[in-house]
């Protein structure tokens, strides 16, 4: 951040009616937000949501509650607006855009969206579809990388094409939700292949039971085994990449790193975004500047990827549904934040309105 | 709660398109407000902020830093729209009533609403005032009671009328705010009278030094050993409510309670408006069924009455402001927890339309 709009930004939150840092965290959201956009007060105002959606072919381990069409059946429920993230987004002011990064099915034949265009006008609040399968689920990597390298860089330039799509549509400030049946384990085993302790990434997700948790377990120990090692550094990140996401990580990755370039505010979901951002960050370090931890989840690895971020999360409500549901309510406060300075009194307005007619001095 | 209201609720949440029980706190907020309003799902699309204000006082003993003129000011503030809790409620979706419950001067001759009747239907996002001046100002407890018992009456009763005109006004959700210069150290007297450890109650409030700090701890400390004892049971307390109150604090106990018997939701802002929540909850147990608190604020004696209430914080942002805000946020929360089970999609709902016209089982 500039020392100026630092400076400047400062100044304006003192100068605002109120005791001197009495708004605590939003505070420094609004600090964050004017370094990141360059401007003072920020704006946030205009706010979208990306779910990404994609399959892993770990599932074939049983690693995971729910089949893998759910991820299909929840791409037509946010379409049709009756998803958790639906509302969310509704009552948070996002407009949604589910992304099919790399779903196993077909997709029913939704109108896409051109990631080379903006955002049509008028969208009435409905969602928005981008279609963009890079293929057809991962394979499973119980048994081989989960992508070849060109397919992980499919998904990056993927990503980064959605982020150029959001800043050319004047977005503000991006959510990024997933919704993938297994992604979990993958972002287990990704984050152990980043340097994170194992154990510390595997719990239950959707709520397996102990012995699902202790296959999800082994997989993820075989297949670290098999496919490592992985240096430290980008070379070293980009093949743990493409040994263990799935296609809707890969992308949030390079959705996640596009932003970055474009000085647009990221607010990341739960465990597998999360995952998602600590890949983004080992390929560019300065993509985590743009970050905002949405929500602490419920699952517990997140936690300690988060602080390795240095990410402070912004609620933390017990939830682990993902979509990007902690995402936008997380950047809902972001933008609540960024509207104090906007709109409140200033001591320096020598003169404050009152109703109906008289004025007073501050 | 009745068991049916319970049993619907907690049916209609595990119906919903997503992992049981992955929303956390969301689901308990949605069940708790389902029990008050006794209906499945719960509303809370229309809601309001009470901001009351009233002077104190004990701030003759130097207590503030800020001068007691700026109670006056700060109402001149909301109702021209320029505070941050009217920026919060823009952003958050709640009408503003700024409540003259006591200020110790004269105030512009705003429009007052009258709390015999129900919210104008247009308001046009203005905030509304009501003029309920109990007192100019409350007595310095340093040398006798804040005000009389039958002050206190008055008080409470202006409060009752307010949950009146509320219930009345059809809003399902209301959030109690506080402006009052001094009221921190009102508000650690009175919790201290009703049993908390004085020495975890007295905080800096909006920044003071040392020294006034510790003014303040001996006047609390003379005070209750003048004004005291206040035994156990609502008599005890409405004698605490009495010595230790501003008139805001004892209007907010009685808004609470009548919230409670119009079983409509009641959600804390912070270090104040919780000392006039164990208030009524000491004079009424039955009250805390229909508090939620808001947000867990900076102030350090916060939590421990927090917890004394049986009430976890919605979110904790280390705001320190008051007016309302923390509650407001909070607030928001609930609104957002009441409308997923309203809007979501539910898996015996055979069909869920996809866009633009297939259907897809679940």
């Amino acid at each position: 951040m500039s020392d100026t709009i630092l400076a400047d930004m400062t100044a304006l939150l003192d100068d605002l009616t109120k005791p001197k840092g009495s708004l605590g965290k939003l505070e420094d959201y609004a600090l964050r937000m004017a370094g990141i956009q360059g401007r003072v007060p920020p704006r946030a105002d205009r706010r979208a949501v990306f779910v990404l959606a994609g399959d892993h072919g770990v599932t074939d381990e049983g690693v995971s509650l729910y089949p893998r069409d759910v991820t299909a059946q929840m791409m037509a429920n946010f379409m049709a607006g009756g998803a958790a993230v639906n509302v969310f987004a509704r009552a948070c002011g996002f407009d949604v855009y589910a992304v099919d990064a790399g779903v196993a099915t077909d997709l029913p034949a939704w109108p896409a969206l051109d990631p080379e265009r903006s955002a049509p006008q008028e969208s009435g609040g409905s969602p928005g579809f981008f279609g963009l399968k890079a293929m057809r689920g991962s394979a499973n990597f119980a048994r081989g990388p989960a992508m070849t390298d060109r397919q992980f860089a499919t998904c990056l330039e993927n990503g980064r094409r959605l982020a150029l799509f959001a800043s050319r549509s004047g977005y503000e400030l991006v959510a990024v939700g997933d919704m993938g049946i297994g992604n979990t384990t993958s972002a287990a085993a990704l984050l152990s292949a980043l340097g994170f302790c194992p154990d510390d990434m595997v719990d239950r997700g959707t709520g397996i039971d102990d012995a699902t948790l202790e296959r999800k377990r082994l997989v993820i120990a075989g297949a670290l085994d098999a496919l490592g090692p992985f240096p430290a550094g980008p070379g070293g990140a980009a093949r743990a990449g493409a040994a263990f996401c799935g296609p809707e990580l890969a992308t949030a990755a390079g959705l996640m790193l596009g932003l970055a370039d474009a000085r647009v505010a990221c607010v990341l979901d739960g465990f597998p975004i999360t995952a998602a951002a600590a890949l983004a960050c080992r390929l560019n370090p300065d993509a985590a500047a743009c970050m905002f931890a949405g929500h602490q989840s419920r699952v517990r690895g997140h936690r300690p990827v988060l602080d390795a971020l240095g990410l402070d999360p912004i609620v933390s409500l017990d939830m682990r549904l993902g979509e990007g549901t902690g995402a936008v309510l997380g950047g809902f406060v972001v933008g609540l934040a960024c509207r104090v300075p906007a709109e409140m009194a200033r001591f320096s307005q020598l003169t404050v309105s009152k109703a109906p007619s008289d004025e007073v001095d501050y």
